[in-house]
C-alpha cells in the first residue's frame, strides 16, 4: 500500500501483511475509530515497525483541550466561519465590545468565502483608496512596453509624484530593469557539544548536500534547492537554505521543504550528536531588513536604470540633474554615518503601494525597501541614475494575489498568475525609479548656492 | 496691512505707502493680473523694498508649460478630480489600455471625494479582508482594558497567530505598555568650503537654537522642536531636528517647520558661508530602517513586556517557556550575525496589518518594524518578554487615518482622534508582542533533544 | 578632620568627637590595627554612623588568599617587579618553560621602571621597525607646517605609499585639518522592574545633570562633563556619559569618573528602585567599532581635506584623479553592501603605525580605524578628498606616551605634552588622507577601459 | 625559449626564429639596450607577434623622472637603505629638522637589514613593553597543553587582567579551541553597460571557476582558491575571491593571484563588454570591520569556550557567574542598540597585544577584533562561556614573523614556521576568551541589588 493522497489512513489497514509504503520526511496522517476521549491531559503510545528502523516506540503526553472559550473570544463557527452569518455575528461582536461603527468595513464586493486561507475572524474589509500612475515605459527581459502602475496608499501627492516621474522616465527613453538575483530562503540552527562539533556538522551537511536536496525538492514541484549556506558561530550552525519557488512568494514552501530536510539530517546525522534544534534562527531573515539579505537577496534582487536627459528634467520637474547628482553624494554620506538600509529616497513608497494594490505581502516591506541607488552624471549633465533592491519579495500566484481587487491590479499589469513573477518584479523595480527621480528633483530643486548677496534676491521659499 | 491668510494677494495692493507687513519665513502669494502670457521660456524680474533687508532683486527664468498632456497619460479633470465622471473616465481608460477588469476595484461604500489629499488618480479601492484578534490586556499608562485589534491581511494564520498569542498574555496576566520616547525628524544638510567651517556652523547652531525654535514652532500649533541634534563629516553638517508633532504621525508639520527653520539659517548665518543646502539627507531617516533610529527613536519608541506563566503557555501553546527562552538565545546570536535589524520573530506582520486597518502611512513598515526583543527566565521557568519598538510611526488623525473603513477600525479600539496616539502605540506593541510568543512558541515546539535513541521514538513531525 | 589624601586612615582616628568630615563620592582608605588574620573565609562587619544618613551598617563576607601560587604560575617579586633580577627571573622561566631564545626581547635601552603602570610581568621589549614617512604638510587649526610622521610597522611598502601620498598633498599645497569632535565616554546600565521606570529614571537623571556634573568633574581635574544621553530599550537604561579629558586619551579618568557619577546616583536615585547596575554595557563602545561612535563621536572626531591637483598625481603616481574618483564610487557601493565600517582604502595602516610609534593604546585601532572617504572632481578634474576619522582616540600624555622611544616619536612631531593633542590629531588625519591618496591611485591605476581588441596593445601589466 | 625565471630577458634574444614560450598570465620583464634617455616625456611603442593573438601594438606615454628629490625629503640609499650609514643620516635629518632626540629609538639589537621587505625609511625601532601571562590551559585540535603568551603593551592591568582570566580558565579544566574558517579575500569589481550585462557576466565567471581557479592558483605553491562569491548592484559586478593561504596571512598572496585571474578573465570574457575594472572594491574588506567579514570569515574564524566553575570564579574574582551571565545580557542588547561589532568585553586587547609581540600585520585589528560572545548558565551556575573570532588574521611566517623579537616570542608558544598557524590561532582565541572572564568579572563584581535600605550597608566602593 503506497500512500497516495493526505487523507487521513485508518490505522487498521496496516498490517504486517499490508504495510505502508512511503519515501522518508513523508508527514503521514493516521486515525484511529474508538470512544471518544474523556478530557484532560492523557499518555500516549504508539509502537511499530519502521523498515530500516525496526521496532519503534513513539510516547506524547498530551492533552484533550475542551474547548471552552475565553470569555470574550472573538466569536467562530467551527463549520463555516466565512458564512454571511458567522462574519455578522463578529460584527455584531466587534460593535457591541467596543462600540464601534462597522459600516463601511461591512462593505465588500467579494464572496468572504475567497479570503479562506488569507484570514482568520473575516470580519469585512480595509478599503484603502487607489490610483494609476504611468505609463511606465520598460526595457526588461520580461516586462516590455508601457505599463499602469495601481498604487493604493494614503499619501497625498505620492501617486502624482511617481506619475511625474515615470513620465521624466519615460521622455528619457524608459527604464531598464533586470532581475539578477532570486532566492528565497530558510534558515535553521543546530546546537552541539561544542564548536568543533559545529564544523564537523557543517562538514558533513557539504557531502550531503545531494541527498539533502532530494528530500526538500520532494515537498513542492515548483521548488528547487539552489545552496546551503551555513555560517558557524559558538556552539551552533547556522544553515541557510537558498531556494527558488517559482511565481509564489515561498515562504511556506520552503518551511515545509526545510523542515523535510530538517527532519532527514536529525534522522541520518551521524558524524555528531545534535543537543537542539530551531527551525528558524533569525538568519532567513523574514520580515526584517539584515545584511544577508542586502548581500545574497532574498526573494528577487532587481536593478532598475535610465538615462535621465537633463532637458527633460529640468523642463518636467524645474531641477538640474546636477543637483540631484549632488544631493545624492551629500545623501551618501548621510546614509552610511545614520546607517540607514537605503541610501536612496523613498523605495518603501512604491513598494508598499504596490504591494497592497496586488495582494503581496505587504509586511514584507521590511525587507523589500532597502535599496541601493548609485548616479554617475556624463559629460553632457546627463545622469545615469539605477536602483538596486536586493530583496523584493513578490508573487504573482498564491498568497493575496488571487483576492478580487488585488487579481485586477496584477491582471491591469498583465501580471495574474504562473510565469510573470519576473515581469512583476521588473515593474516595481521601474515604479520605484521613477518615484527615486521624482523626490530626489523636489528636494534638489530646493538646492541653491547662498553667497550672502543671494539672500537678499533669492527667496528661498521661491524655488518651491 | 497685516497677511491674514494664505490667500493670494494683488500686487497692486502693495504700495510704500500700504506695505505689506508679514513674519520672516513666512510663504506669500501674490497675483499679477495682465495678458496670458505666450507658451515657453520668460525671464521674470521682480524688484521690491523689504525692511530692514533693503532694496531686493529677484530673477528668475520659467517656462508656461502648454498643457499638453503625454499621450497615454492618464485622465484627470482639472475641476474636480475625485467626482464619478472623472473617475469612470480613468477606469474606462484603465480598461482600455490594459484590457484589465476593475469590477471589485470600482467597488466601494465612501464618496471618493473623502480621499482627496490621501491620493491622485483616485481609480477605486484596494479591498484588504480584516479580522480582529483580542481581547488584548493591556495595562499601559495610556490603554487600560481589553482591546480588540483590528488586523488587515492576507497571509493565512496571521489573525489566528495573534489571537492565540492574546490569549497567552490575557491568562498571564496582560501585557504592560509604555511610550518611552516621542520623536520625529527631518534632517537637512549644509555644505561649506571646508570641515572647520562646517563645526563653527554646528556651533553657531547650538547658540541659535531658541531663535531657531521659535521660527520652526511658528509653523503649526501643535508642533514642538525638543532639540537639535548635529552630525559633521568632510564639509558637510548634517542637522537632525526632532520634533513632537501631537497626535499626527507628522512627516509634513516637520519638513514644513524644518524648512522654515532653515531658511532662517540661510538668512541669518553670518559665521561662515553656506555653500549648499538640501532639505533632507538621509539622516532622518523616513521609511528607512537605520540604526540612527533604533538608538535615537523615531515616531514613538514603545515596550511592551510580560511575564509569561509557564503552565500558561504549555497548556495554550505546547510549548515550554525553556523552549522559547533558549530558541531567543539562538536567535539573538542568528540576528548579530545576519545583521538583521530585529532580533525577534516578526514584529512587521502585527504592524503591517494594523497600519494597514487604521490608515497609517504602511511605507512606514520599513523603519516601524524594528525591533528589540529581550527575555529572562525566573527561577520558576516563567519567561519575562519584552519588546522593545525603536520608531514606531503612529498617528490618531492626519493621514490615511479618517477614511471610513480605517477610522472604524481605530474607532474599535477607541483610538481614533487627537489624545489617542499614546494610547494606540502601546495597543500596537502589546500586539506585537502576542506575536512574538505566539510564533516563538510554535517554532519552539519543534525544538527537542535528539539523542540517537530517540529518534526512533520521536517523530520530529509529531511535535507539529 | 578632613580628607587630605588618599592615604589610609588609621580607624582609631575617627571617634564621635572626631568625625571625618568628607565629601559624597569620595573614595576613602581605611586601616585596623589587629593581628593578621587566617586564612579562609571571614565575615566583616563594619558599623558607623555617617550624617546625613544616620546609622549605618556594612556586611561583607570576603576571604583571606593564601598568596599560594598556582604551579607554573609566571614569577613575580612583590618588592620590586621591575628590578633586573626579577625581569631575569621571569626571562629564565620563560625559556626554561618553552625553550625559547629571549635574546632580543631582553634588549631593551631604558630602565624597566619606567614601565610601570604600562605593563606587568615585564620580561622585555617588542622591537617594532620605525621609520619616517615626510614632509607632510598640514594647514591645520592646531599644527600647521610640514611634519615627519614616525611610522612603527611591519608591512613592506608602507612607508614608502604614504611617504608618496605626503609628496602628492605637499605638491597640491598641502593637508587641511581639523577637530571637528571631542568626546570620551563611558556607559554604565540600570535595571529596573519595567520598561517606565526606566523611562522615569532617565527623566530624573536630565533633571539632575547638574549634580551628577558637580559629582563627576570633581575626580579629576582635567575632566569636564559634557551631556549625558540616554537609550532605554526593555526595561533597561543606558547612560551614555560624555566627557573631554584634555590631552589624556582619559579611559581610565572616564571610568573613575563614571563610577563616581553611579554611586551618587544609587545613592540619590529616589523616584524608582534600582534593581541592577553595571558600570559598562557595550554602549562606550571601547575598542569597538560602533555606530555610535560613527555618529556621535569617540575620541577626537577629525577631517583631512585636500584638492589633488591632476597634473601632480599624473606625474607622481601615474594616475588620474578620475579614475581616483571612479573608484571610490564603486567601492562606495561595495562598502555599503559588505557593511565595512570605512569606505576609504586603509586608514588603519597609517594609525596603527603611529600609534604603536607613539605609544597610543594600539588596542584602539577597533574604532580609530573607522573613516568616511568623500570626494569631488571640479570642472577642471582636480580632486576634492577628504577622510573623517569619527573615533580616533589619541593622547600626548599619560598611558605608553611618556616611554622612551614612544616620547621621542611624539617629539619628532612636537607632540609630546600637555596642549598638543589637537594639533597630534591633525597630523593623524593628515597622514591618513596621504595613505588614502596613495593606495587609492595604485589601485586606480590598474584601472582601464578593456574593450577587446585593446588586450593586445595594453597589457594591464603595464600600467602598474 | 622558455622563461625559466623572473630575470629580464634582453628584447635581442627574441626573434622570430627564437620566439619566447610562456603561459597566459605571466609576468615577462624585458630590456632594451640602448642610450640612456633624456628627461621628460617620451612615447614607446612595442610591436610584435604573439600566438594566438597575432601581430599586437602597444603604446604607453611615460614620462622619465629626473630623480631630483623635494627639498625636504627624507634621506634614502638607493645602493644600500638598511646601512648604518644610511639609517644614521636618517637619524641626523630627522633631529635637524624636528629638534628631536631619537637616542632610543636609534637603540636596537638587530641587523638592520632583517627589516628589508618590511619598513622603508628604516630608522630605528620602537621598543613596546613585553610581559608573559600564563600558563593557558589549551585543549585545541592543534594546540594542546599549557602555554605563555607573550603580550606587548602599554595599557597596565592588562597582562595582569589576562592571567587572572587564564588562571580561572585553568582552575575550570582548561579551554577548547577550535579553527571552524579559513578564508583570505581579494574583491575586484567589474563595471558594465547595464545590470543584465553584469549578471551575465557572473553567470560566466561561475561556469569558467575551474579556469579561473588554474590561472590563480599557478601564482603561488601555497594558495588555493576556495571559491568565488559574487555581488550585483547596480551595473556593477563585485566578485570576492576566497583563498587559503597556508601559513601566511597571505594578502600578498591572494591579491598576485586574483590579479592573475582578472587577467585572464579581461583576456578570455567573450559574453559581454567590460566597461571597466577595479582590483579592489571594499569586498574584501582588508583591514576594515564589516558584515561580510562577520558572516562569512576572513583569515581564521576561530571559537574558544570553556566551562568556568562558580566556586573557581568566587574565588579569584569575586565575582558571581550568574552576575557575568547578565551583564553579558545588559551588554548583549547594548551592542546591538549601539552597532558595536563585538558584543564582548574587549577581544581587542589580547589581539592587539599578541599581534604586537608576534610580528603580525597589527593593523588588522580592524577586522580581527570583531567578536560574538555567547554564554549559558548551567542548573549548578556554572558558566559556558565561548567567543567566536569571525575574522582573525594570523600568520606564523611571513610579513613580520621573522623579526628578532617577533620570532622570538613565536617560538615562545611553539608557533614559528609552517604548520603551526591553527595552532596559534588556537591560542589567541583562548586569551581572548581569557580576558573576556577577566574583565566581565571585574564589571560585575560591581553589580550588586539596591534596594534603598541598602545603600548604607552596601558602600559600592568596597566591591571594587
Amino acid at each position: 500500500m503506497a500512500v497516495e493522497s493526505n487523507d487521513a489512513i485508518p490505522i487498521s489497514r496496516i498490517t504486517p501483511d499490508t504495510p505502508l509504503d512511503f519515501p522518508l520526511g513523508t508527514l503521514l496522517n493516521f486515525y484511529l475509530e474508538m470512544d471518544p476521549l474523556i478530557e484532560g491531559q492523557h499518555d500516549i503510545t504508539m509502537v511499530f515497525d519502521a523498515h530500516p528502523f525496526g521496532h519503534l516506540n513513539l510516547e506524547v503526553r498530551d492533552s484533550l483541550k475542551t474547548g471552552t472559550r475565553m470569555p470574550g473570544a472573538v466569536p467562530r463557527d467551527p463549520e463555516d466561519d466565512y458564512s454571511d452569518q458567522a462574519i455578522q455575528a463578529r460584527q455584531a461582536f466587534i460593535k457591541g465590545q467596543t462600540g464601534a461603527n462597522l459600516k463601511h468595513i461591512s462593505s465588500y464586493s467579494f464572496d468572504p468565502h475567497v479570503t479562506q486561507g488569507n484570514i482568520e475572524h473575516f470580519t469585512g474589509a480595509a478599503q484603502v483608496p487607489m490610483g494609476f500612475a504611468g505609463p511606465l515605459l520598460v526595457h526588461g527581459e520580461h516586462a516590455q512596453g508601457e505599463f499602469y502602475v495601481p498604487l493604493a496608499c494614503t499619501e497625498g501627492t505620492l501617486v502624482a509624484s511617481y506619475n511625474r516621474g515615470m513620465k521624466v522616465l519615460h521622455r528619457s527613453g524608459g527604464v531598464k530593469c533586470a532581475v539578477v538575483g532570486d532566492n528565497m530562503q530558510r534558515a535553521p540552527a543546530f546546537v552541539f557539544d561544542d564548536a568543533a562539533s559545529a564544523r564537523r556538522f557543517a562538514d558533513w551537511i557539504v557531502a550531503k548536500t545531494e541527498d539533502i536536496r532530494a528530500v526538500a525538492e520532494a515537498t513542492d514541484p515548483f521548488i528547487h534547492l539552489k545552496y546551503i549556506d551555513y555560517y558557524l558561530a559558538a556552539k551552533f550552525a547556522y544553515l541557510r537554505f537558498n531556494f527558488t519557488t517559482g511565481d509564489a512568494a515561498g515562504m511556506n514552501m520552503v518551511g515545509k521543504a526545510t523542515f523535510a530536510a530538517c527532519n532527514w539530517i536529525l534522522q541520518n546525522c551521524d558524524v555528531v550528536e545534535i543537543q537542539r534544534f530551531v527551525l528558524e534562527s533569525n538568519f532567513a531573515t523574514d520580515k526584517k531588513s539584515s545584511m544577508i539579505n542586502m548581500m545574497r537577496s532574498r526573494g528577487k534582487r532587481v536593478v532598475a536604470e535610465a538615462m535621465i536627459k537633463r532637458d527633460v528634467l529640468l523642463e518636467i520637474m524645474d531641477a538640474d540633474t546636477e543637483s540631484i547628482y549632488y544631493h545624492g553624494k551629500v545623501a551618501n554620506i548621510g546614509s552610511m554615518l545614520s546607517g540607514a538600509n537605503n541610501n536612496g529616497c523613498h523605495a518603501a513608497n512604491a513598494i508598499t503601494a504596490i504591494f497592497l494594490a496586488t495582494g503581496q505581502d505587504v509586511a514584507n516591506v521590511a525587507e523589500s525597501s532597502m535599496g541601493i541607488l548609485y548616479s554617475e552624471l556624463t559629460p553632457e549633465n546627463d545622469l545615469y541614475l539605477s536602483i538596486t533592491l536586493p530583496a523584493l519579495i513578490v508573487a504573482t500566484c498564491g498568497g493575496g494575489t488571487g483576492l478580487p481587487t488585488q487579481k485586477e491590479a496584477l491582471e491591469a499589469m498583465g501580471c495574474y498568475g504562473v510565469g510573470n513573477v519576473f515581469k512583476f518584479a521588473e515593474i516595481v523595480a521601474g515604479t520605484v525609479l521613477a518615484g527615486e527621480i521624482s523626490l530626489a528633483a523636489a528636494i534638489s530643486s530646493l538646492d541653491w548656492v547662498s553667497s550672502h548677496d543671494q539672500f537678499g534676491r533669492n527667496d528661498p521659499t521661491s524655488a518651491s
